[in-house]
């Protein structure tokens, strides 16, 4: 695995917490202002952010404090945050148990939407006004503001809708980055995934749709059914049906109208991905991005054997690193799903917005099933 | 999926049964005696054969009939066959639960060494007292003589023993595909097995030795314990541990003066293959080629996705069919391992050897735990 060398946002460590740091200061340079710095803080150098210091529920570790910024350097950016979305995988990383944990002091939060204010003398892509996103996990994105190196973060356009893009780096990369690199799909195949309604199963529908693609969307029975199946049919679903559905005989018909999926994506695992993997075509791969039912992908083994069926992972966080060398092909994705949200064909996420100092609504939010996206923002 | 025409032997489909076929004439133009042919036998046109003509146990469906041979035709061999090992995958196919089925009336056998007696006019690359072995599964080898095209056969070298010859074509074979084609594997590397003493298994330590490599082999507690670790031991095995030491915490010690596993071997699935997955390395492989417990194959979201684990499946036949259009790399493989065997490297399977009218004491125990492998002897 390749780690960026970059003095000021430090390479996150598995085992992180056996680092040894000084307490107070960031990995960016940046300092608690009310434990060292009391009484010099001003409008240039601090600005809020959600701090924690150790791991645990939000509500025991997670607090609104002042934070002073270092001066910018020449290589180096300093950017007001915008919007920063609160995801399942930062509160695992506040609780400790997410891959990849920051040294403390830590900031909340990877994703986000920035806009530059002042650029490093160093620094000739970039000027004041732009839009930037992270490049890594664990930027601490929950924040006013943060100075950091300029290849620390990319552009996103500015004439997409700012939720667009504060939500871009994420979901809709692990959608496209696993409609392309897995299966070897080709216009009229089929993908199948449960967890269909979340983040990346919508963007998985509509970039899917517009590769030519059919998809089979496995969601949880709930009230509003007609509602949600409607929702995701609009945005280009070609089948939407409940993991119940699935499992009848007469599902079987199904497949008189559509191939068998070459591809299924696993957000969910146990009995969902048991069930995924009993339509899959001779051949197939089934991808596992998350593990919401915190049960273990059981696969038979006729479905390995007979059916040559491959099980396989993918991590946005860790395809970003392994392509951290060249920026490149990060920042073409990035433009080409800004692309596609200009022409339509990838729609703003159903967000709620929640006024940053209102951040434990958010992150309440984020625990509880069925809900929506929520996002902070900081104007 | 290639499959050959050859009008003899017709390849095996998946559903098979719903083939319509004249019930008393085998694949390979042979014909049950006693039905149609009673009276006419003499000694070049028929010979014992172990048939049935339904699915369920093998008690109530195995039979020994005379069948007569068809005439050799002029790309054809008649092979005596000598000796035919009793698998699981036999018996699964006598009660119809295996992926692939022969049509009925159908003979017993997929794997068992032959002596050619006599040659078609245009066969070129066979004379009489060669020794072959069938290429693909379905040969019906639970028999006293064959006539079969000479493309259904390979050749292998006489100066072996007799038992490795007669049990090389699928165990040894499929231990060294697996060696070989997953896991990138590379000298000083570790292998992780369990069922280690099944025949595959030993296989996979005297070749894994070969080549270099480590192996951790995972065996069922037992009364013989010591004697079984020291036999692994003697093949090469680097570690012999039990399924219940694999879970205690101090295993983790192993991993002091092993490598950790790139490639992990399972042919048990349930708590066994977990047991595996748990000490994997980075980007790892476990392929699965059976399913003793007959439970799934339990992977965790975090191995998937954290520890970029590749589960897959490897089966001999489906190879082999891949193969099929050109045999010199079955050939060679089959020849390297007979080479192999020549130089001491891989050792004449434990087998006990059941004269072939007593075939049942042979079905028998293959459908006990802990039994060894069981071949019929022709003569």
């Amino acid at each position: 695995m390749k780690l960026r060398t970059c003095p000021r946002l430090q390479p996150l460590k598995e085992s992180i917490r056996f680092l040894t740091r000084k307490p107070a200061q960031f990995s960016d340079g940046s300092r608690i202002c009310k434990r060292t710095f009391a009484g010099h803080t001003t409008a240039q150098q601090a600005c809020d952010a959600l701090v924690y210091n150790r791991h645990g529920h939000y509500d025991d570790v997670l607090q609104l404090e002042k934070v002073l910024l270092p001066p910018v350097g020449d290589e180096d950016l300093r950017i007001k945050m915008l919007a920063a979305p609160v995801n399942p995988a930062d509160i695992n990383m506040l609780q400790g148990t997410y891959a990849i944990l920051p040294p403390f002091p830590a900031v909340g939060g990877n994703e986000g939407l920035g806009e530059v204010l002042e650029v490093g003398s160093k620094v000739c892509d970039a000027k004041p006004g732009d839009w930037v996103i992270p490049v890594d996990a664990g930027f601490g994105t929950w924040r006013m503001e943060v100075v950091c190196k300029a290849t620390d973060v990319i552009p996103v356009a500015k004439d997409i809708p700012l939720l667009s893009a504060a939500t871009l780096g994420v979901n809709p990369c692990t959608a496209y980055r696993m409609l392309k690199d897995f299966g070897n799909l080709k216009p009229g195949d089929t993908v199948i995934q449960n967890g269909a309604n979340s983040a990346v199963g919508q963007a998985v529908i509509q970039i899917a749709a517009g590769m030519g693609l059919s998809t089979i969307n496995i969601i949880r029975d709930r009230p509003n059914l007609k509602e949600l199946k409607d929702k995701l049919k609009s945005l280009g679903a070609s089948l939407v049906i409940t993991e119940e559905a699935l499992q009848k005989p007469e599902v079987t018909n199904l497949f008189k109208d559509i191939r068998r999926p070459k591809l299924a994506l696993n957000c969910v695992g146990g009995h969902s991905a048991g069930n995924l993997l009993a339509h899959m075509e001779y051949g197939s791969t089934m991808v596992t991005y998350g593990g919401m039912a915190k049960k273990p992908v059981p696969v038979p083994a006729k479905a390995l054997i007979f059916k040559d069926i491959n099980v396989c992972g993918f991590w946005m966080t860790q395809w970003k690193r392994n392509n951290m060398h060249d920026l490149s092909e990060i920042k073409a994705m990035v433009a080409e799903l800004a692309e596609m949200v200009r022409r339509g064909q990838l729609s703003v996420p159903t967000c709620t917005q929640v006024p940053f100092p209102d951040y434990k609504v958010a992150l309440d939010a984020t625990t509880r099933a069925y809900s929506s996206k929520h996002v902070l923002m900081m104007e």
